[in-house]
């Protein structure tokens, strides 16, 4: 098992399971809460990583980028198998807003007791350089909600309120099977685990394939938060989870509504402008989990081809 | 690196650079030259090994499977990262003419001092349990002409002598850009040297296409030894080297003329018979080289799909 990975994520049975988030406080205006105030707040994330992808996504087809700055790890670990994500994108490795190389440093100086992995998306208070927020699963809807002040007049409604219980159901199967589900298979320590979660996965990719056969976008012609969390998975899966994580009974391009509809997102700035397919390869092929041993040359595949994202898509049929 | 590899085989480029032969003596009635006799020898195979595997199909395609007996090693290594075969698929581990437990014992028979890698196929003379010949690349040669003899009678010439000089020359095209390009792009230990590899690969396989988009077979009309020899390598494709050995530009199927080609081969019995997807797969993924460390637990991917390889295919289209 490697080192990136906290002993404590594989069961006995050789099942993974992700480990909780520790700063989950939310934002709102409540004792307690999390000030909602623009330019008070960093969002570290990295090209790498689809659950950061999410926020930054959403922070762009929000509008958000001048409430809320953003810093970029490298999809690169600072050193091989070990869980810590670095700026060393910026100029002398070091983030321009908060000073620092590593993004332990921001959950150490929030908690000198941290002994999680230091994950991405992590929202930095720019007033005390603390990581206070790492809730990945519910930070996009705290931007959808909560930061509406400062959204950009025309940004879309990606949480509505009449649609918020189906979309966080929603959001839960797509978690369990696929976003998550693509992590158990990939770092499954045993036969049984391993397929289980393959089977959930294809089983799951199945019926969104069907759903995805009569609409454009999971809940009809509206552009929701769910899109966002599936997209950030299929963008990932012809060139790591298929081979690297072993998910390849199909791969994304051979499920034509998926396919077509993953195309589609990608179409739009804010999802290509976060999309880094070269970032995605290098994370999981050179420097991420399951790469092999710490001392081993690690290749970068060259493919897949890639340049079949730019091409036309079909979901222009669901236009009325 | 594995140490299934000798370090003599990774050039300090991080080239792969297979080792030579060491058994060569051809089949022949000159002085020097191994006899050709009916119950004589025993060809070793691995349902894993593509290189052996040619031999395997040439002899049933030919009918010398009562003039040669044959002996099958599992696809999994005696232990991981070990380059030996065992005969465990055998009652007590045991090959039931030979005796012995492990490849290795029938070369260190001939050669006491035998260092290189133990490879199949491997001829052993039954007289001595002394392997004779390890000669991959020309052991369907002698098959198809010093065998003729014992061939069956609507043996089809898969090694014509009109067509020797050309399908030696492709043979040679096809050894160094696909047969073995595979393994240069799976073993390199640099950047450089995986995509060199990579490149003249798909190169290869894109001229592959265009060929056998006018013809049924690499010849024409007729079924040649240059066709099992690209054939083994292709039905490794899917299941290992687009993933395990970074092969991953495109999938054989995504190739019109050389995925129906395949199929049209598998569809031929002395094929199909000797094509085991499964025992391919848990070399590749769980015993093979390049596997992960010693320690590691390996999972066996589910897919992908192998049913397809049962599908029609179109190469009817060039019967007359």
């Amino acid at each position: 098992m490697s080192e990136a990975l906290k002993p404590a994520e594989i069961l006995a049975s050789g099942k993974f399971e992700r480990q909780e988030n520790e700063f989950t406080t939310p934002f709102g205006d409540q004792p307690g809460e999390l000030p909602v105030e623009a330019g008070r707040y960093r969002l570290l994330w990295s090209a790498a990583c689809p659950w950061a992808t999410r926020s930054a996504i959403v922070r762009e087809l929000l509008g958000l980028e001048d409430a809320i700055s953003i810093g970029k790890a490298s999809p690169l670990r600072p050193q091989k198998d070990t869980a810590d994500w670095a700026f060393t994108l910026d100029p002398d490795g070091v983030d321009p807003v908060l000073g620092i190389h590593e993004l332990s440093e921001a959950y150490l100086k929030a908690d000198p007791d941290y002994t999680g992995r230091p994950t991405v998306p992590a929202v930095v208070d720019l007033t005390t350089g603390k990581v206070v927020n790492n809730d990945y699963f519910k930070l996009t809807n705290y931007f959808e909600v909560e930061w509406k002040e400062y959204q950009r007049d025309d940004a879309p409604d990606l949480y509505p309120e009449d649609l918020r219980e189906d979309i966080d159901t929603l959001n839960e199967i797509i978690f369990h099977d696929v976003n998550n589900g693509v992590y158990k298979a990939g770092f499954a320590q045993s036969q049984a685990a391993y397929e289980a979660a393959y089977n959930a996965l294809f089983a799951r990719l199945d019926w969104l394939e069907e759903r995805l056969s009569k609409q454009r976008y999971l809940f009809g012609d509206q552009l929701t938060d769910s899109d966002v969390r599936l997209y950030t998975t299929l963008a990932r899966f012809d060139v790591a989870y298929y081979d690297k994580f072993r998910c390849n009974k199909k791969r994304l391009r051979d499920y034509p509504n998926l396919w077509n509809y993953a195309k589609d997102l990608y179409s739009i700035p804010a999802f290509k402008n976060n999309t880094d397919f070269h970032a995605i390869k290098l994370h999981y092929h050179v420097s991420g989990h399951l790469s092999g041993s710490d001392t081993e040359f690690r290749v970068l595949p060259k493919g897949p081809d890639l340049s079949v994202w730019l091409e036309a898509n079909d979901r222009q049929r669901f236009l009325a």
